[in-house]
Order: C-alpha cells, then structure tokens, then sequence
C-alpha cells in the first residue's frame, strides 16, 4: 500500500461527516499517491468529539485545535467549523507547515480572507499547501461544464443565471442556529448558499465577476432560540444580485432559503454564442447541453447523463446510468488534494480564490445597503 | 345567431395574424354574447393588406388608421402595430366611442401610456373599453396560478423569479428589424419580452412592483440593414432587474433574445409561505404547484396538466390531455374583452394596468443608466 | 382566391368539432389549391345538427347520410361517426364519387375495413381519393420523427415501446356511453387507443407488424347506464401486446383508460442501432432524440422542440417556441388530403393502411382469446 | 463500540467492489447491532484476489470458497459471483451455519433455487438468516413506493408498467462475456434486468405474478471472443414479457441491453384505483406520486425528491436535497440484513422470493419458447 498521510479535523457537524466519508473512502476507489489516515479529530466537548470519531472512524481527538494543528501525526488539517474560526485555525496550520483544506466560505470578512490568502501565498513558497472546500466544483456534471467552456463548445459566453434554493427556514418556528448569527456564520443564505453559486459560476465559465448590484433581505426576523425565549436573526434570508463578468457577460444570482418546495437546488445555466449549458444539483448527475452546432431542425436541449466512463472523476466508479451522490463531490477534492501535495502542486480553488469570491459577497453586501452599483476589487 | 360586433384592425404582421385567428374563431367555442364580424383592416400599403386581409378573413381594408376609426362598421379597434404608433391609434379611436384592444407594451413611454390611460379612464365613462393585449394572462395554466395565489393556496408571496428567454439575435448576421430600432421599438428586450413577465407576475401574485434595481446590454451593437450596409441597434439585446413588491415580495427579472437554445421560454416561479408555482411557456399546458400543506413524506412540485374541465377556459376546448398552443390565449383574450363590452364592465388589464408596466420599464432604464436602485411611481 | 371544394361532415360530436376547426381554418395559415366550404353538416336530429352547423360554420344540415353523400355541393365526405357505421357511408360515398376522410380505427372488424379497402382501390382508379384520420402521423413531432427514420438517423430499428394512457373509465362509477358497447364501439381501449399507436409505431419505423401475443381485460363490467340502471361493458377497458416487426424489431403495446393520472399520454419510443427517439402527446411540442453518433461525452436524450420553420408543417405557423394544440394535427390532415385531390395523388395513409392496422387489432383479441401467438396476415 | 460480526464474501469484481462499500460503511452512518468486520474475501486467482482484498479492505485472502465458508472468522457470507455457483456456495454456507446474502438473479435454473430455498428454510430452523440481493428494495423512493402502496395511498392496483433498458450491447463489436454465456448466466438480459424488475414489482405492489406471455430475442448472435476470434452467444438481449397479478392487476415488462440511450433505465409505474407511482433508476432520488384524492385542478404525478428525513433510510445521510447513489442501496442492504441477524428474525427478500421470481423467469422462457400463456407455478 502506497505511504499514508495523517489528517487531522476540526469540527463534526454536517460537514465532519461529510468530509469523514472522503477523507476514509477515496482510496478505495481512487488511485491515491499518499493514503489518508484519520489521525485525530478536534472539537470541543470531549465526550461528544470521542463519540463523533468513533462513529467516523478518526483514531484520536483533541479539544483544542490549537493542539490538533501541532500534532506530528497530522500533515494536513480540515477545518469544519463555522466561519469565525476558520482564519486563526487555517493561519495557525500553515505556519506549522500542514497542508490545510478549509470549509466554505473561505472567512467571515475580507480582511480574514486577506490574512488567510497571505498565509497561504507564503506557506505555498514552502511547499505548503492549501484549498478552500467549493465541493460543486467537483460534482462530474459541473466538471464537464468546465471542460465543454473550455474546449469552446458554448463559445463566447452571454449569460449567467445562477440560483442556489432551499426551504429550510420557511417555517417561522424554525428556531435559531448559528447559522442565523452574523458572529458565527458571517452571513446567512449569502455565504451558505450564495458563495457556492459565485464560485461555480466563476469555474463553469473561466470568468470573473467585476461588479454587482444586489438586495438583500430578512424576512423573519426573530425566531425561537431553543430556551424557550427568542432571538434575532442577524443575517440575510435571502440576497438577490446582478453581475458583469470581465469579457462582458452578465449574471443574475439568487441564494434562499425561503424557496418553498426546492430542497437543494443549486442551479446555472450559461447561454453563450455557440452553445448553452444548464445544470441543477436535485439532477446531480445530469448536464443540459445546447449544441448550436447541430443542423436546426434537430437542436435541442440534450441531457446528458453524466455516468461514463470518460467524464471527469466518473471512471473510477460504476457502470454508465449508476448514480453519484452527494458525499462523492468530497471524495473527488480528497482526491485532488492529495494528488497535488503529492505532486507538489497547487491545488484549486486556492485561498486567493475564496478571496475573490469574499470580495464578491462583501460587494454584494454593500451595494445592498447603499442601493447602488459596487464594483469588485480585482 | 347572436348580434354582431363589428371590428377593426390596424397591422397585419406576427400580432394581426394570431389576433385574426382570435376574432374569427372564438364564437366557435365560447358562447360569446356578441359574434365578432372582422369588418375591416388596416395597413400602409393596400395591395399586401389587401392580400392579409384576404388571407385572414377580413370583409374590407383601409390604409389609413385614422379613417378605420371612424368606420360604422368598426365597433371595436384592434392595434397590433409597432409600439410608436399605439397611443395615436388608440386615443383618437377612444374619442371616436370605439373599444380599444392594443398590443403590448401599451406604448413606448410612460408620457404616451399616461395619456391613453387618460383617455381610457374618460371613454369608459362613457361606456367605451380598453384592454391591453398581454395574452400570457390568458395561459390556462396561468390563469390557473393566478387563482391559486388568490384562494391562499401558496400562503403570502416571498419570492418571484421571472425570465423571458429568446435566442432569434444569438447569431450576429441576424439582420436589422423595427424591433432592433429604439424609434419604433421603445425598447428592446426589456418592452418585448419584459413587459410579458412584469404584467404576468403583477398578475399572478396580485402584488405590484415598487422599486428596481437593473442593468441592460446590447451585445451586438451593429448589424446587417438588409441593404447591403449595417446599422445600428439602438435598443437592449437583455434587460435584467432586481425588484421589490408592495407586502415585502422580492424577485428577479430577466429578459433575454440571446439565451441560445431558449426558444420562448417565459418562466415564472412564485415562493410563498404556503406552496409554490412555476411555470414555463414552453410547456405552456403544464403549471408545477408545490401545496407546503402536503404530508412532508408525500410533497412534491406536481404537473397540472391544466386540461381538464374546471381549469380557467379549458371547458370550451377538448378532453383532458389534449393540448392547446399559443393562438389560444388570444381566442381568450377576445372571449373576455367581447364579454365585458357586453356586460358593460371594464376588462383586464386596462390601459391603467399597462401604465404600471410602463413605468416599471422606465424605471429599469433609469436604473441601468444611474446604477442605482430606482423606485416606480405608484 | 383559389377554387372551392364543398365538404359534407357525418357527425357533430367530439370528432365534429375538431374536424370542423380543421376545415374553416387550414386555408387561412396554408397554401391551399382548393379553398374548403363546409357544405353540409349531417346528424341523425335536425335540431341538433343545425345547432351545430350554426356553432361550426356550416351552411346547412342533413339527417339522412345518404342524401348528404350525393349532394352536388358535396366533393368530400368527412366520416366522424361511430365505427359501425364508418363502412355502409365510406363505400356509398366512394361509389358515388366523393372523397373521403374516415375517421378510426377504419371499421370495427376486418371484414368490413376489406370491403372498404377494396372500395377506395376501386375508387381510386376512378380519381376519388380516401384517407383513414390517423391524426397522430401529423403531430409535427412525430412526423419529424418519421423523417429522422427514413433519413437513417437512427439506423436499423431494434425496439419499439408504444402506450396511450388515459384514465377516465378509472372511477367505476362513469356511466356507460356508445364507447363502451361492443356493437358501436368495435372494441374498447384497443380500437379507439390501441389503433393509434399501432398506425403511429408502423407510420414512424415504416415497418410492418407480423405477429402479436396479447391479453385484454375488462376491470368494470358493469355501469350505470345513465337511466338509473345499470348495463353491461362489453368491450376491453385494457389491451396490452408484444408485437413482431419484419425487419427483426420487437415490440410492446398497450392501450388503457385506467391509467390514473395519464391523461393522454400517447408514447412512443423507438431505439435503433444509431440512435433512438422518444415522443409523449402529453408534451406533444417536444421530441427526444438521442443520436448515437454524437462523442460519448456529449451524448444524451435532446429534447427538440418541434417549432422550428424547418420541421414539417411548422412553417405556416408561429416562431420558435409559440406551441401548436392538439387540433393542429388536424388542420395538417385536412392540408395533404386536399393537396392529394389537388394534385391527383392517393394521400396516406390509405385506407389499405386502415385495413392493416384493422388486422393486427383483430389478432390481438385473437390472441388474448386463444392464449398464443397470433401472425397477422400481410 | 458493538460486537462484530464477521464477513466472507465471494467475488470481487463489480459487485464485490459495491458490497464491499457497504460493509465497510454501513456502520458509519446506521446504529448497528452488529459491526461488520470484512474477514476475507474469496477468488480463483491469488493475486488478484489480494490486490481486491487491499483495494476493498479485506483482511484476508482465500482461493477456495469451501474454505472460506468454513473459517471462524466469517459469520457471514456474502456471494457476488456468477449464477452458476449460487447453488453450491449457499448451501453449503448455510450447512456451516453461516448467514447468507446472495446477488441476484438466485440461481441459474428453479431446480437450483428450489434446492437453495429448501436449504434457507432448513437453516432458518437453526437461527441462521438468509437474503436474496434484489437491492433495488432499497432505493428509498421504492421503499417509499412500497409504503404508500400498503397504506392503500393507490388503492387497488390495476396496472403495471415495468421496464429496464441498457444499452451496452447496442455495438455489435462489444466482446464476449461471462453474462453472454448461458451456462455461467443461466439468461442474459431475463435474469441480470428483467429479475430486478420482476422482484420490484413484487415488492412494490405486494402482488404475485400468476402467469406471463413473452418474447425473447437475441439481436447479434455471433460476438469477439476477445481471443481474436468470435464466439456464439447463448442467451437473449431483450426479453419482453405480459403479465397477470393475483388480485386481478395485469403488467407488462421488457428487458433488453439494446435500447441506445438508456443508461440504467429501471422503471417502474402503477395504476391503481386511488392512485399512481412512477419511478425511473436514472432519477433515483425521485418518485412520482399521482394522488388521485387531491381536487382536479390541482391533480397532477408530483415529483417527490425522496430525501426527507422521514423517508425510507433517508434519516441516516444528508439533509433534504443532497442525492444519495447506486451504492447507497446496498449500504440499506446491509443494513437491513445485519439487524435481522442481530434480532434474530428472519430478512426479506428471503430465498423463497428468489425462488418466485426464478420461477417467473421459467415462465417467460417457457412461453417465449411455446408462443403462448404460461402460469407461474405458486
């Protein structure tokens, strides 16, 4: 068996299990260089962290990251927790020369996502590496949407439309999280949901959002908070924008979770002058593909089941027509990771690149509140 | 036989080809209380309208729109021309006691909409309609929406996600028409296309739009005039706008002849607290209702095949299942102006209705010119 | 405008309204050489037959058939009655020199379709031209997916999966109609649905059926007669068939009325060794094409929407994207029959065509009968 | 942490490389009694077998599967070879008091299955459990099915529409395998497809098939034999078949590995008398509902997204909207098998439902054999 590389994470909630499931899995069905040993898993209650690594398979835990990151049984940390920890963890992990692949969105600010950028430029010169976790990227379809843009299949692109829908908080009983808490998440449906929908639009087309003109809004705005009183909701339900892209495309956004009846619907399509691409992750498996190639009266919006052998990450799995899931988007950035530390590459999306879309989601937040264009820092 | 009503129409282009087949089948189906009697059209040059009028059925042609008013055989006017034309065509024939049906959008500027909507209000004073021609209204399946949305079905509305998707200018030969000239035009994508989707979420919802954040863009700026040279396009190629409604409702419009591979795909979705709706013009016979009242285990977005007896107009026509196409919300638009110049009421949407479009298109083009957010006067 | 060919319709039912659209309209959208005038409308009541004609748009009425068939102002006669008495007027009308439109299936048994078939051959020859109203063949679709056969889009035919779906005669308490009675109706299910995907599934491959094993059942065998009694159902609620083709392609057939929630949901799919298409009348605009040529990577099932200007009789229509109904498929019918006598040309399908889809029904209740493989002769 | 339960399973090619994903995995998600320990797995060839054993995370290696079921570490054996050696590998794992699960189709022949079932029952008196791998029980939008169907949600069943289309074998050029081969296949598409569907049928509906009509055909008959030659192929490519249901219900079913452009195109519909299911593998997460007891305008099959917390299996994985896979079904499997050991209680489907559908297959080649009626013996 090829050498092993010690991993440690930090956090256990939805995405600990998520990332468990890649970080134990992809060797099974990929061609790993270095094969992940669960090494340790951070969080803070111990008794509850001990439970999680059994369940998940991590051999020892610790309660204070700041320990996890130093462990020399630990050569890359997986940072899982809300977004106001991910800078001092990511920072600190990189100076102490572990690989580091850190949850979406990349921070709650700019000036942290700067930090973090930064640190992970310097520790890149030391053959550091790092990723910032934009799964979708790694969903097959999406990934043959960057492969179609890139060979010009759809040719110059004209439009962007790009919804990311869920339902979640509907229910004005739902009760508060701290995903409802500006302290802990940064913001609400805009870097949950909105952040992947920057980023994939980014990757499917090769192009960079320049400027934005957004709405932002809360429709419930307290909630019950568990204890039987209840709370503030202190960040967006739901924020709307409109964006030019470099090279002259135009966009439209959309991240909520007020979409009654849409589960998980992270959508985009792209219209270009050669062809169209439109793709919905509740269709995960599925790429609508306009040819504009074909003669007329044969054209159409073909979908494109994405489960051969030759599409992206495809073939180390099943037979044609035998679904992907969820989960598997995680086993491909493992898979990725671990690929370029052993390459001594950079992998992608890097720091820099959850940068860029930080600066989207904070212009995005600032047109919304003076009601005018906001142009994105390059 | 019933007694007749006597029309006359002016423009025999796309419009006066559908509006034709309209006038001259309704009484067919629907038990009209007055039988149209396609008295009379009007065109500039009298061999070609001759030759439509021939074509399509009508008694008589006149190639002044002035004198066509005047007819006593004209007891209603149809406008069907190029926008520029609407509120001179229209107002004199308001003054001269004729029923108006005229072409969307109502005119090709809020100061010429204001005008005709004064004039309406005043004719109908004295007895005379008025109605703006936005067929998609008269969609079962939207008809159908609209009275979803009014029983309380989907709860209070949240969200509105509109397109209005074409692909007739991806190719950049395509050549120069009225269309692509602000003169005639008004507008391009936006008063096309635009218009459809902000009467028909107006509608639908029952909700008005108070303020727009929007951009607009020509791709192709020059094109072939079909004499050998090119000219310019004075009009937008897309139109896309952020908006807030009245009630805390926000939405996304876009309006697009470049989304290739989107033939006519005027899609309208309705999040509210109860359920959901979308709608695609594409499957026009087809409305997807989310009923959030649903046994969790059992919800799902449902197809209405919107053909059965009980949907809006349907009883007239077939057995479930069998489809009905475009010309049809044409034939309903008569059935329900024809019906209210027989009861003496005001039908839907009036020329007031077609104002508030009117200045949500001017407010779009506000915005895209300030780059800010641009509220719609009541 | 062109020469008039008087046109005498039996019956004003279902069939009546729709055939009566077709003939008032054809003219007004294509190019026809003989301008219809509906004649005569025939009907058993006088009252209700000129009811119709008034509703329809024909100029006067006949209760005896056989005074309508000898009419002088009478050049084509238009059968929209039950089966059983499609054989006594085709023939007399024939032998009196008239066209003739039939609606189907052609007869209600074999018998008669070959006294028919042999009275058109003999027609024929005399310049009288007949046709069986197989609709279907005329969804713009489907006749698009027969020139994509015929073009060898999709190479030698290997399968065919063919079902018409409805579901009215689900709830057992639906009275008892003409449909239901083995003497009117010829059979159930089979004739009335089961004809049309038999003629549709040989019209799309041009193959012929050579054999079938089938069963029918009856789920309701008695209901109420709408006299407050109840009555017998004598004909087959369901019929399901496996098909041989020459050529080597097999098949599955099935034709019901209890299929809850279908509401016409005629399919036909085809798989070849190129390609394979697929049809739902239920989204009767669309065709799924799947075109095994195209790079594995991009292959998928298109979904072409069958309005272009370039798919077959589409160009007399709307642009892209305007959707045609269900009673277009009949104006297309009454387009070639007219060009057929026009033109001096036996149009399809024939009633020797009516006749072969007449044997392989009268196999299949053979088969469900005997419990074995039944051929059907050629 | 639970007990283990140890596990020898037999093959290691696609199906060994999927159970072996759920054996490893079930435990990480589902609370189970019983932890799997994967002791040793079973292949001809040494090597390749330890090479599969590193890859899956095997512990150990055997070349002799007699051995394996006799080893100590092994309480459980899981057999994913060929048909041909079902038989004898079950019993005698049954014999040595082990657990079995079985891949489907359960033998090659009824003689071996009756042999297999006599051998479960028999074991069954000692405590010792047996399961037949119809895994596609386990999808949860078929468990979901089966649900709604037994809480009468579609009231009577009257219809069923099952087909499953591959299309692997569309080039006549693809080679030679042990699935073209009757002696080691026992079928070709009958028993790797059309077994899945007969089960699922079954299972969804709770009714048995009492009597099948079919067709079978084998489209290419010679093939390479990957040794520079050809070789005979000797089972069907499509096989095609009508079915009747106790309780009145009659079906149809098709499988054929021929059909261009589908995938893994399982399907599934029912038509009952309050309501209707569909259901299509390459949507796997979906289930359409026809709930004929909501009000008629709004009826309509709703595309329910089978990822809810309170569907089948669901509440173990991600929240609403994030896809489970093909894999996932065994992972229930597993599930589903280990704690009817640990309960003590004996798992479905067990070997006398194997032994029903094996006994369905006779039928179909029988009558496709005999051209006509076949009954499936009780």
């Amino acid at each position: 068996m090829n050498e092993q590389i010690g991993v440690g994470m930090v956090g256990h909630a939805f995405m600990g299990a998520v990332h468990s499931q890649a970080w134990r899995n992809a060797h099974r069905f990929f061609d790993l260089p270095l094969v992940p040993r669960l090494s340790v898993l951070g969080g803070r209650d111990e008794a509850r962290t001990r439970a999680a690594a059994d369940k998940y398979g991590w051999a020892d835990v610790e309660t204070d990251w700041a320990a996890l990151v130093r462990r020399d049984d630990v050569q890359v940390v997986d940072i899982c927790t809300p977004g106001d920890t991910h800078c001092d963890i990511a920072v600190a992990a990189l100076e102490a020369g572990k690989h580091v692949l850190c949850e979406k969105p990349l921070a709650n600010s700019v000036a942290e996502a700067e930090k973090m950028a930064a640190a992970a430029e310097a520790a890149a010169a030391r053959g550091v590496r790092s990723m910032v976790a934009f799964n979708y990227r790694r969903v097959p379809a999406l990934a043959l949407a960057r492969r179609l843009v890139a060979d010009g299949r759809i040719g110059e692109v004209r439009h962007v439309r790009a919804v990311y829908l869920q339902d979640w908080l509907s229910d004005p009983a739902s009760p508060l999280t701290w995903r409802l808490d500006r302290e802990k998440a940064g913001s609400g449906a805009l870097g949950d949901l909105g952040a992947h929908i920057v980023d994939a639009a980014q990757f499917v087309t090769g192009l960079t959002i320049t400027g934005v003109s957004a709405l932002t809004e809360t429709f419930t705005t307290t909630r019950p908070d568990g204890a039987g009183g209840t709370g503030e909701v202190t960040v967006d339900d739901a924020a709307l924008f409109l964006a030019r892209f470099d090279g002259g495309a135009v966009g439209s956004f959309e991240a909520t979770r007020y979409a009654l009846g849409r589960k998980n619907a992270m959508r985009l399509e792209v219209n270009g002058s050669r062809g169209s691409l439109a793709f919905d992750f509740e269709s995960m498996n599925e790429l609508q593909f306009f040819d504009g190639d074909a003669p007329g009266a044969e054209a159409g919006f073909r979908r494109v089941l994405v489960t051969e052998g030759d599409h992206p990450y495809v073939g180390a799995w099943w037979p044609p027509g035998h679904l992907l899931g969820y989960e598997h988007t995680f086993v491909h950035e493992v898979v990725d990771l671990v690929g370029a530390i052993a390459a001594g590459t950079d992998p992608a999306p890097s720091f820099a690149d959850g940068l860029r879309v930080q600066r989207v989601l904070a212009a995005v937040e600032d047109s919304a509140a003076a009601g005018s264009w906001q142009s994105v820092p390059a």
